[in-house]
């Protein structure tokens, strides 16, 4: 497991508690890492307990007794082996997707199934890592990066197997839908931003919801793993919700309409050929349109796909809880594919 | 494949012009079943062409050059072997789930993976078969069964795995609410379902559909797959909209609702455990239930889990098509883990 951020923390004590045990998996961390101090591995088994206890207090996680250390992430993943690797590493909007995606390019180059809660390098290297891990026969899953824990991945990809996917909406960031929400019900706004801070929803830099760069993440996302078509973050036309006033919300309200900052995904031809329509901006939205109603930190995809027609999948959209149980149900599902192979 | 009726004729039809083939999945059909003409076998692939001739010409199926054949479909899956057997026969609603639930069997005993169109046989045993699934190592896919080819069981089962489900609201079958959203536009219960037959949603017994059995048997197949807890017909309280009057309807409009056929799932203790609660019948749905505003062939499943909440699937209902494109997913996932393991 690299990565012992919030997700990774909430992950190592799930499995600590015994909550994978509940779904007849049996689950063994051999190695941990973090960017602070470097990578650490004991085949046996790490001591779940002492690593929380090294993270809480500020000390290394590398000081395990019996274990060896490596400098960096990928130097120990290099020089280890294991039956997952779980990406937790942070997802900030980089050009490049590193490190995450040297560390999973690394363990799909050997076989290694993959669950990752880290968003860029699938966003960016989708098309490619998913290419990589079907050439490879290892799974690579990334359920949590859309809409945490809602299983929409997973609905619109093998749920879909056989259907041909032809356009995309929904509403993918769970901050900027609760500010719009709380606007369309009269906060200017600053307080709605405010109250979404105090709701622990927002960070004290909320530019990656409100601006968009998160949403536009999570467009890439499933552009590349339901389309199967690589975007470019150039190609995502992007406007964020700062420049909204409550005049505007009104005037949409007055129409009938509600503005929801959407995410929009078409293509000149279906299952992602042509040329690419991909814009994330804010746009009133009628009241009979079902992402209209989507409120708060809800989050919803529709996908219309042939034959099948619009699927829509709504849920809860952010939550440490809820990447984390993303990622779990990931693991589970991966452990339990390598059980019956 | 056992089952030549219309979703077998259609999967065969897509199997043939290569539809499977695009998914990078090599099908071959190697025999063939139904009640008329028994069972079929050849293990160099039958002649999809012939057997789609010989049905629409009313000839035998049986009759293939070279092939063996047997009276019955079980005689012949026990004589015989294959990498998945999809069972598409019809699904009236019987006492006991048979014969598909001896074809079934027979296959997931032999760790055969199964792939199922056919409601019954899961509605009344889908907790004993999943079991068996796993203890055998074998998939046993039924997307088909519920909400056609929209993914619905498999966001909720492997997509919450790790979350623990709660309870679940849905509306279940598409012809019931067409003829509901017909009488809301003010059609008489009469007019509206000569309408649904005109469209070719309803049969001219259309008493599966409205009298209750078809959401009885989908809320009973979500009851043991994604909560694990067997359910009979006898603890489901089922009530049709036959009985319902243009007059209720305008008493519910009166008051902002809009009435469902809403199928309603709860057990006394997260998981499926305790008192169970199972209800498929005619409700008022106020203005701000998100099933209120679910519109014709449209149906919908709201479960609620945790720690995830409630997260709603949307989509198609019914259709022919649509149907078969929920089994040919299943298929293409089912030969794709086959080729992986």
């Amino acid at each position: 497991m690299v990565g012992a951020g919030t997700v990774g923390q909430w992950l190592l004590r799930a499995i600590d508690s015994g909550l994978a045990a509940r779904y007849d998996v049996d689950l063994r961390v051999v190695g941990t890492a973090n960017a602070r101090d470097g990578f650490v591995y004991d085949e046996g088994g790490l001591d779940i307990p002492r690593t929380l206890g090294s993270l809480s207090e500020g000390m290394s996680i590398a000081d395990q007794p019996g274990a060896r250390a490596w400098p960096s992430a990928l130097e120990g993943l290099r020089a280890t082996d294991a039956d997952v690797l779980v990406e937790a590493t942070g997802s900030p909007a980089t050009d490049d997707g590193e490190p995450g995606l040297s560390h999973i390019r690394e363990a799909l180059e050997r076989s290694i199934p993959v669950v990752t809660s880290n968003k860029w390098p699938i966003a960016l290297h989708g098309v490619e890592l998913a290419r990589l891990a079907r050439s490879r026969r290892a799974a690579l899953r990334a359920e949590s990066t859309v809409m945490s824990g809602t299983p929409v991945l997973r609905a619109l990809t093998e749920g879909l197997a056989g259907a041909t996917p032809i356009a995309l909406r929904g509403i993918l960031n769970a901050t900027a839908n609760f500010v719009l929400s709380r606007m369309n019900s009269g906060d200017s706004y600053e307080a709605a931003l405010a109250e979404a801070q105090r709701a622990g929803l927002a960070e004290r830099d909320p530019g990656a919801d409100v601006d968009g760069p998160d949403s536009v993440a999570k467009l890439m996302i499933l552009s590349g793993l339901v389309f199967g078509r690589q975007l470019r973050p150039a190609e995502v036309v992007c406007r964020g919700i700062t420049g909204i006033s409550r005049a505007e919300i009104e005037v949409a309200a007055s129409r009938g309409a509600r503005i929801r900052h959407l995410a929009t995904l078409a293509f000149a031809e279906p299952g992602g050929v042509g040329e690419v329509t991909a814009r994330v901006e804010p746009s009133p939205l009628p009241g009979d349109d079902p992402l209209a109603h989507v409120e708060g930190t809800t989050n919803a995809v529709v996908c219309r796909a042939r034959p099948v027609g619009d699927v829509t999948i709504s849920g809860p959209g952010a939550g440490l809880e809820l990447a984390g149980q993303g990622v779990l149900g990931d693991l589970i599902d991966v452990a339990r594919s390598l059980a019956t192979s």
